[in-house]
């Protein structure tokens, strides 16, 4: 690690080998884990306001994030973020290195806050990782995700404010 | 009242009349205050599940509520309702009556609970409306609204269970 820079159109093949077995996988995000590339595409990259990547010196991508505003409207001064780290870099900080930087770009864009909808409670890494990056936990929507071996689990609603007034 | 059946769509024009003084509004939901007819049709009619009206005696349009799942994937056995009630007809139980069909209607699709992402604080009718008909506040997410007169006002987050096992 790391340079984060705004994902690139010849990002996609990398972005999606990165975004696939995480999806298929289906024990963090609520997406199907069946979705098509074009699915995949259309929810990280067409809807969001923006997306990046986090590339290693080499120039591999080792992560990717979203940023979007969480509500239209008269809810738009927060935003939500989604991060997917590749499977060979976990830990190695490129999950931390990401939502540092896009706390950075949200305050940057004029963000008051963050909120993530969906932690799935039994995903106690990310849990974790989010809280210590001053994330709170302000409500817990219990059985909401069908986890493939856990079967119902909660979900947290996370949130940090950015704005300092 | 009260009928309640699913939109068709001659009943475009009047269910508008009942929600643009509610989004222009903007003091109870997320939408821009300035959104136009077409991208209310889109939120309230194409993007959600299902659309349902209820009438009075006559075949007015006293109110109107859409169902769609929560979640894509893994998250989609929990469904969001939104209601509205027309200004005129407000204090005489439409509200009520929507969301107990709405209820049943969501058990009869397979949907184990419901859960509103976005009810905002200052709206206290619809809090305490809410709880009466079971739904708990399981989180508060603090100054995620804008409202017009209050500033940033906090929203709750709202669940209730559908399914008995």
């Amino acid at each position: 690690m790391t340079a984060i820079r705004p994902f690139e159109e010849a990002d996609w093949p990398a972005v999606w080998a990165v975004l696939e077995p995480v999806f298929r996988a289906g024990d963090t995000y609520p997406y199907s884990p069946d979705l098509s590339e074009a699915e995949a595409r259309r929810l990280w990259i067409d809807q969001p306001e923006a997306t990046f990547v986090a590339l290693d010196a080499a120039g591999r991508v080792l992560g990717t994030f979203y940023l979007k505003p969480n509500q239209p409207g008269l809810g738009d001064h927060v935003c939500n973020c989604g991060y997917v780290t590749a499977a060979e870099a976990r830990g190695r900080g490129v999950a931390r290195a990401m939502c540092a930087d896009s706390q950075a770009i949200a305050r940057a864009r004029g963000y008051r806050a963050m909120q993530f909808n969906f932690v799935v409670a039994s995903n106690e890494g990310a849990v974790a990782l989010w809280r210590k990056l001053g994330f709170e936990i302000v409500g817990t929507v219990p059985e909401v995700f069908r986890h493939p071996r856990l079967g119902f689990v909660d979900a947290h609603v996370m949130h940090k404010k950015l704005a300092a007034d």
